[in-house]
């Protein structure tokens, strides 16, 4: 379903824009730091190799998304950086750090209302009314292969096999891991990480179809896709060993673990692989650990708020 | 005056110990994280580099040294790495923070009067007594020369001359970048930072000697020293370009910065050179621009009150 040739595609059209993010190391487990990317998380892969595999369009009609998150940002900024005139459409509600920030990359926000279908609405006029071309957050092949090279990185960066612990929202970054790394590596553990709020790719596996579920909110912003994409989904029940439900409570103490031990600004859902790890929820099968830390956008209150309610020892 | 031969086999020593810090990038300036590592500081490189040197006489006879924050906590787990029993003689008044780090990292923490003098005393008496390898934080050729593996580091790290932005407290970090780095590229500049509150080695340079200042109290916990080692004055008599003063808001200021922009906890003197920078005080003569964000050891309490003082934007 995915064409593999895509992925190192990909990698040549990234090379030049973003280095291999660094691998940490804190307690034995090796940390993959997405959240050093440019806008803070992973997501300027997949904006960035969407972006340039149509880029004559792109300059000529710009571009549209609609995120209310880190998509969103990571659009804007490639955007930017290409000479592209971007669009981000935002749900009224989404938080103003957001729109702040995909401002300062500098997309143009256009408000919706604070419904999925108005969002979709919107976003599919903009397109009929300007020719913009349309990045897809999660399920595309533009998106899946920018993602991908993550796991292209690690093969280069870990010698071996390892285990590596994704957080899932709609699959794409688990889906071009998987597909990348046990393409070249099947010894290679693959294990998904959810919010116990949102356990979409869970159930969908379990069902052994793409399953919408009703999710609760968490302190996981950036996982929120309450349905996986087709291909995440596919991958995912060819390559992904498990996936693995977190509280709110273990993603919290993983922020501040990550914050105070090792030094790493961490958002709730970046941190889901820490906190899955931590919480002794993987089954690594005597693997190196890799955690995939896939963002840093917290809020500085939220943040502050947690690492607050640390008790200096 | 410093054998640079002493460099490269330091680099060695530690090669096994600790991998290369990474470099990020921010708002256009490079990052060198050696918040990231073990410790959160760079002062495991001149513990492992000190215990290395002697390794026969540290394991038989133990370890001993005086610090109250980062080498105390670098000194400690570098010890227990090796198999060397370790003391830190800690002023009573050190904060509990740094004291529990000390002792998680393996280190026995012996307690002494909330005097320099006390401190100097019982640790020679210590060594007296027992005979153990005394190590110093600051002022020995193992040290500056541990310290260097980061200007080796920067070499191979950065393609041609930069400018280099160092915090200084004993002065060991910069004398063994500046030697390090202006011995191979004569064209790269290393200005140092100090906090306004203690600017011993800018006195000592305009003195044209190691000079004692009166220093006030600062955030920057970590620089301290009030009168710089001869290494490191030396070193910067002859290679350091400039040093630039920060005040206490402009180190706040990056720490917030750091965090919320680039996703990097940092303590505030480990941020002094990413302060300086933004107040623009340093003259990077169109060179490419490295700051070392020295030590991430900051008191969440403390972290948390700076980034609940920043507005969502």
């Amino acid at each position: 379903m995915l064409d593999r040739s895509e992925f190192e595609a990909a990698r040549e059209r990234l090379a030049e824009h973003l280095p291999a993010t660094p691998l940490a190391t804190s307690d034995g487990v090796l940390l993959k730091l997405e959240s050093l990317q440019p806008t803070g998380a992973f997501k300027v892969r997949p904006a960035l190799n969407s972006l340039l595999a149509h880029l004559d369009q792109a300059r000529e009609k710009g571009v549209v998304t609609s995120s209310s998150g880190n998509f969103a940002q990571a659009v804007a900024w490639a955007a930017t950086r290409l000479g592209v005139d971007s669009q981000i459409v935002m749900q009224r509600a989404a938080s103003e750090f957001k729109r702040g920030r995909t401002r300062r990359f500098g997309g143009t926000v256009v408000p919706c209302d604070n419904t999925m279908e108005a969002r979709a609405e919107t976003t599919e006029r903009i397109v009929d009314q300007t020719g913009r071309l349309l990045v897809h957050p999660y399920d595309s092949d533009e998106t899946v292969a920018g993602d991908a090279t993550v796991g292209l990185e690690l093969l280069d960066q870990v010698e071996g096999d390892f285990a590596v612990v994704v957080p899932i929202s709609g699959g794409g970054l688990i889906g071009g891991i998987a597909a990348a790394v046990k393409e070249k590596r099947p010894g290679c553990r693959v294990i998904g990480v959810q919010p116990e709020a949102n356990p979409s790719m869970r159930v969908s596996l379990a069902e052994g179809a793409q399953t919408v579920v009703e999710a609760r909110p968490s302190v996981a912003d950036a996982l929120v896709v309450t349905r996986p994409g087709a291909r995440g989904f596919e991958v995912a029940r060819n390559y992904v060993d498990e996936v693995v439900l977190v509280s709110d409570e273990e993603m919290v103490d993983a922020v501040r673990r990550l914050a105070i031990e090792s030094k790493i600004v961490a958002e709730a859902g970046g941190a889901a692989s820490v906190a899955a790890v931590g919480a002794g929820k993987v089954r690594a099968g005597g693997l190196p650990v890799v955690c995939i830390v896939s963002g840093g956008n917290v809020e500085p209150a939220k943040l502050a708020g947690w690492l607050g309610d640390e008790r200096a020892s």
